[in-house]
């Protein structure tokens, strides 16, 4: 194919839309902090579907909050193309993360549209709903949800800290949205293909722009709720404590012996952990954490997960312990079409690139589960990533979408 | 002396009045959610001013807002002998901590106003402001103002989690009350002896009713903020992590190492341990948390003490380590006369009772300093105390109120 069938994308007007976006829930950390469907996240769908409305791209909504921003394809029948990610962060998060895969999905559509090049197949951007789980559990909800593996219901009445239910922030979104059309969930979709910044090093170690991403480590995520008794500091004992914070301390030391491997392969994380009642002067008479274990490996990672409930009964101590498994994602591949499709797009126009393996969790993972799945990475700062100090170069963004609508064109035409 | 001069208490009216004080502040749990000048401890001045105001009892109020309820002597210029204790409760405390030694004080003042027995001396029923310490750091913050140990200024301007003033809530507690005179601070006591639950298992195990308390463990507390880097947990490497809660938790396991005795003497607890940001698939950047070593041998103290920043900077791993010591109190021993005069008021009344030595830290620590000072233990439920379980039995609050009473005129005729 010529460049004429490729039109370049406009990488100014991109990076711009980046600055943009970031203004929205920006921190004095100079990152982000924009949890899903708060009023932040809100105002970012708000201005994509701004953008959006300057070329009539419709606007839909579906049944756990992800939107679709689509062109109209020349045979209305046919399923869309689409490229995305989201709009939420982490905590006091980066300005990349998630909304770059939503910029650069954007900015292919509308290079296509501008270039009047007519496409077959519908061309969407989609803006996944609770890509993070920071303030709604589980991550990746709304991917989940489209893609069955998680249930509506269950998903419309989790809740965050202060007691807001999902379904109470979705409609919210929908009152903000009265324009909006609605999508049936798991209504088909032919391709999917999603940029996002590495968060790891190592496109920036080997200098390539491009990372055709062939898969994804899988992960087990637990809940951990240790249960002892407050009592006086100056007063109890040692043999009288029932010490929660010296249980789940023990707990979490434990689990180290097991899983710190020495090829330094798996990841084992403890995120949540919190102490009550928080008193300088009580002995905490409630731990509860929370374990992150991920790894690439199948049999490995159902070994090791299989054996953290019996650990954390083990160094149980005086206390109770109540361990429940909440998410659970075996490790997957993408289709080998989709990888090559990367590498032939990154070819085509000079960007460095290699295959990459994602040590992160996407909204991809769920979609391959549809139709077939793929994603671009770019390279990122010292692969900070879940931080204010995230960054990502304006030329490997621009790259990426260029990537992205070449692949849109070849899949959609 | 005879029983004439002793007049018994009213065990009755004394116990209702832990019921009553037990209603402000309530939780479900069964305990009380009182903390140092919330509307909630304000409710329990204003209800002690109101019995105090039947027998025409004088309220004074010092800068610090520690409340003085006296009864006249008939030697004006001579200091009042005093008793009492604090209102304020731990997060989820019990009914008894603290509360107790008001009662039983204003308990005895009563008894003996109603006997018409005249004293040279004043006497006084004591509150002393934010004994837990749990709103506003530090603990015992009234009676250590008071003794002039802590500066004024300084800890009017604590403030609680949400950014309100110590100094403002003690103008809230005036403005509740401005029919109060002001106290000095500093001013004479004459005598202080002051009643407390145990929080120990000794009185119970011993079956004896009365604890005439020698002296009082020391103290020292530590804060400590670990800075490493917030970082993605599927992405980032075990070695390119600067994970805060693996740094905390080396400490703490660390710690463990220098400060568990085997006599379990030592009283070493982590009560306070923040993690954040607190995403699951965030690897923490930073954990800040308190430690609270307490013990009974200054020597072994100051030398333990000493240690204990070293352990924390030996153990930073790659993270930045910041520790300051908040507070240190040396341990004390009460005067021989103040014990000896406990043991003689429950012989008269055939009182089962004992020496024992206080693992916790009380008002009468600093009030020990201003004049002869002592304290009355009494049975504690299975030790359980900082506890909504935490119960002490009504004649054995009796038997305090009486030793107070009859204390009270033996030090004030």
């Amino acid at each position: 194919m010529s460049h004429t069938t490729h039109p370049e994308i406009n990488a100014e007007r991109l990076w711009q839309r980046h600055l943009d976006m970031a203004k929205i829930g920006a921190t004095s950390g100079g990152g982000v902090h924009r949890l899903a469907l708060t009023d932040e996240d809100i105002e970012a769908h708000l201005l994509l579907v701004k953008w959006a409305g300057v070329h009539d791209f419709s606007i839909d909504l579906d049944a756990i909050g992800n939107m679709f921003i689509r062109r109209a394809g020349s045979e209305p029948s046919l399923p869309p193309v689409a490229s995305g990610s989201h709009t939420d962060t982490q905590p006091f998060g980066g300005r990349f993360d998630g909304i770059t895969g939503v910029l650069a999905a954007f900015e292919a559509l509308e290079t296509i549209h501008e270039a009047g090049i007519e496409t077959r197949h519908p061309l969407e951007t989609i803006v996944w709903n609770n890509e993070e789980g920071s303030r709604f559990i589980p991550a990746c909800m709304g991917s989940a949800v489209y893609a069955g593996v998680e249930n509506l219901e269950d998903m419309l009445a989790r809740e965050d800290k202060s007691g807001v239910t999902m379904g109470s922030c979705i409609d919210k979104l929908k009152n903000a949205l009265p324009q909006a059309g609605t999508r049936e969930l798991g209504a088909p979709i032919a391709n999917f293909i999603e940029t996002h910044i590495e968060q790891g090093i190592e496109l920036e170690t080997s200098g390539n722009t491009i990372g055709a991403v062939t898969g994804m480590q899988g992960y087990r995520r637990f809940t951990v709720e240790v249960t002892g008794e407050d009592a006086h500091s100056g007063t109890t004992p040692r043999s009288r404590r029932k010490d929660a914070f010296v249980t789940a301390t023990d707990i979490t030391h434990a689990l180290r012996k097991v899983l710190w491997d020495d090829k330094d392969e798996i990841r084992y994380t403890i995120g949540c952990f919190e102490v009550l009642p928080g008193g300088i002067s009580v002995v905490p008479g409630q731990v509860n954490f929370t374990i992150d274990l991920r790894y690439h490996d199948k049999d490995t990672l159902d070994e090791l997960g299989d054996r953290i409930p019996e650990i954390c009964k083990t160094h149980a101590g005086p206390c109770e312990i109540n361990i429940s498994e909440f998410i659970k994602q075996d490790p997957m591949n993408f289709p080998e079409n989709m990888i090559s499709g990367v590498e032939k797009a990154a070819a085509r126009h000079d960007f460095k690139h290699q295959r990459i393996y994602s040590y992160a969790g996407h909204d991809a993972r769920h979609a391959a589960r549809l139709c077939p799945a793929g994603m671009i990475f770019i390279p990122c700062w010292k692969g900070i990533s879940h931080n204010e100090a995230e960054r990502a170069e304006p030329d490997d963004i621009a790259a990426a979408a260029q990537v992205i609508a070449d692949m849109l064109i070849d899949m959609a035409v």
